[in-house]
């Protein structure tokens, strides 16, 4: 039963924080990440806020020799700021942009032109199909008032039905990135329950990094204290999570993370810090390791499912409500344009310029175009907002017939990926 | 070597052309679509352009008792208009919406409004999953100049990676919808080559229906006759494709259409032909039948992809054309804001009122915010057809490795999904 010593592999993530002519420093951080990347050599390193193409361009030339595969994810307006550099040969890519992300007019956040998404490239590991995600979800600019939680508790269940559903194949499963969210918050507890991704802090061997793991802390240059109000001490919002398959078994042996400042440098790489996960890959013994917990897990399943389909719903009521005030503004905009039109036609109008009418008109049709392009965009969300819930009750009915064990195989999933049925209506040959 | 009889499986799909207000006789049309589907009782229902929400409630109380189990996908300001009915446990759903699908402002067209999309539903058939997937692509509407020729490209490959990279655990794939292509465009091609998608039509043991399959012909009460020219006979664009699983053989025993004209009723069913496809599903005997073809199979995968790269480049420039009139619409606009403010300010102002300026700089506005909304549209245009070549790319560079043998594994793959690579590194168990 000899094997041979465990392949490795090391995976870094780091959100680069690159918003040309705001982000400090950007030109200096970049080649600080280049030399970092050239010289740890890490078998894949995934970027995020990536968003200009040049400083892509920038580290694909320095990465050139070290990493000489690499795919940088398009969409939305900027880009979705997601790279990825790879060691191994990438097979494969495909892109999943979020339905929702945030809301084009509150351009002091910005997120919507990014075309937040995931993106997934299928790498080639000495022989073994590695899937790779990469993801950067809405920022939470308030925990107390957080208008965007429904758009990220969305974001995490289109994350998690990709991840599942394009996983399958997979020898193994990475997952890294910033995923806004801290490790309890529901998206994450959604995440993980649904895919049966594990985290890599949890599960390490060994950790050598900030306090509790954390990725935002004060002691970053670049970091402002307020943003970090009521927890001083720091926030955990990047990730890199794994599972392993039938046939390998990923073992996380190490994590560490950049600690703010750098030696030798005058400041930090970002204002995140970066993670770095050491793999050890190793043949599954049992491939399915399922057993009592199974039924433990599709409660736990099924209770977060729950939560987070109230969650939708609430976002639901509130985008309702949004929609109803653009109406409003709609028709609002309308009555006002029967004004100058009345004006021009009723004999009053005789003190108002037709310059003046024609302003205020201009005024009306201004007013007229903002509810409209309002109403339709809230319109679209309601709709995302109702296939979600729909996905979420079709799953928690699916868990609940596994529960009571009402399918014919009577087996449950552990990782909730839709279990294989036998192929009852056949017999076997004979 | 005895088998049981196998099992079957009857799939309908139709493009309902449910638009209220404008498509002729919908209330009726729905009735006399819920009676064909209540007394055929197909295992699965496929349904495009149901875009009322009403229309579906309608047809979900009808078929109750036949198709128990349904989901009405949501997107887009109006919705995707897809719709499945199934005898068969639905026991999960998952949505693409295509990135690239033409633009808001050709209302006449309005294919925008819709949020075209590809939907999954696993089907738990008698023990087997079936990945059942509708779509519904963009219309053409001109053959000799398709303005849209790259959009439905674009949703093409989307469509294939999606079918690609989520099939992978299904016992039997089943795809149908409206494609709006013909059998041998490209989109079609690419589709059917990489996926390993095979077009019922072609495969079945017995067909009856229209001419050459044709599912918009002349005869039906509801055809424009110009939308047809050249092809006054018909066209074929509507299609169930099918493929089966290492564990299961997909056999098309029959294929039929409606073909216009209703027996006992005054009209047809809808502008589109139904298509009705009966499977036999038997055990897979030999699990991977591919031999000398495979080279054929990579080497055609290498050219469509190929004639794909070059006309998704196309698109490219054309949009990037249409991005540089929208930055030249900003910059007048921008121009003759100057105008009021100069006049505002300058001696010569006087024969002009404070009302006329304001006016014009309304105006301006309107332009000026117009120009800015179509550099937006443009410029994620073009980050979706940048992403969409250079996803091209690796899949012709990852056929290129299998051509040439130069994989570690020297085996290609027939039906384009990524092949998994043996465990190299690692020492088999002794």
């Amino acid at each position: 039963m000899a094997t041979e010593r465990p392949s490795r592999l090391r995976v870094f993530s780091l959100n680069c924080w690159g918003i040309r002519f705001f982000s400090q420093l950007c030109t200096q951080r970049y080649e600080m990440i280049g030399e970092l990347l050239c010289q740890e050599q890490h078998d894949i390193a995934l970027l995020q806020e990536v968003w200009s193409e040049r400083d892509f361009l920038f580290l694909k030339r320095k990465l050139s020799s070290s990493h000489p595969y690499t795919h940088y994810f398009k969409s939305g307006v900027i880009g979705s700021g997601l790279a990825v550099f790879s060691r191994h040969r990438i097979q494969d890519a495909l892109l999943y942009q979020y339905s929702l992300n945030g809301y084009p007019y509150m351009l002091r956040h910005g997120d919507w032109f990014g075309g937040k998404a995931v993106g997934l490239v299928i790498v080639d590991v000495s022989g073994l199909k590695a899937h790779v995600y990469v993801t950067h979800l809405h920022a939470e600019y308030s925990r107390a008032q957080d208008e965007y939680l429904s758009h990220r508790t969305v974001q995490s269940w289109e994350l998690l039905q990709f991840v599942r559903h394009t996983s399958c194949g997979a020898d193994l499963v990475v997952l890294g990135g910033d995923l806004n969210m801290h490790p309890q918050d529901l998206g994450n507890r959604l995440l993980r329950s649904h895919t049966g991704l594990r985290d890599c802090y949890t599960e390490t061997d060994t950790f050598d990094g900030c306090e509790d793991g954390h990725t935002l802390i004060a002691d970053n240059h670049f970091t402002k204290k307020q943003d970090l109000v009521p927890f001083e001490k720091g926030i955990r919002i990047d990730y890199i999570l794994m599972k392993g398959s039938q046939r390998v078994t990923m073992k996380c042996e190490s994590l560490s993370t950049t600690k703010g400042p750098v030696a030798d440098k005058p400041f930090p790489y970002s204002d995140h810090e970066a993670l770095t996960a050491e793999f050890a890959l190793l043949h599954s013994e049992d491939s399915r390791q399922r057993g009592s917990s199974d039924t433990l897990a599709v409660s736990e399943q099924m209770e977060v499912v729950a939560e987070a389909r109230a969650l939708v719903k609430e976002g639901l009521c509130q985008t309702e409500a949004l929609r109803d005030k653009a109406m409003h503004l709609m028709f609002g905009a309308l009555l006002l344009l029967l004004l100058p039109l009345a004006m021009a036609f009723l004999p009053c109008s005789c003190s108002c310029s037709f310059s003046t009418l024609g302003l205020l008109g201009a005024v009306c049709m201004v007013l007229l175009l903002s509810g409209a392009l309002l109403y339709l965009l809230f319109t679209t969300h309601i709709k995302v907002l109702k296939e979600t819930e729909d996905q979420m009750m079709l799953t928690s009915n699916d868990l609940q017939t596994k529960l009571t064990g009402c399918q014919l195989s009577g087996s449950s999933s552990l990782d909730g990926s839709p279990e294989i049925q036998p192929l009852s209506p056949f017999k076997r040959e004979e």
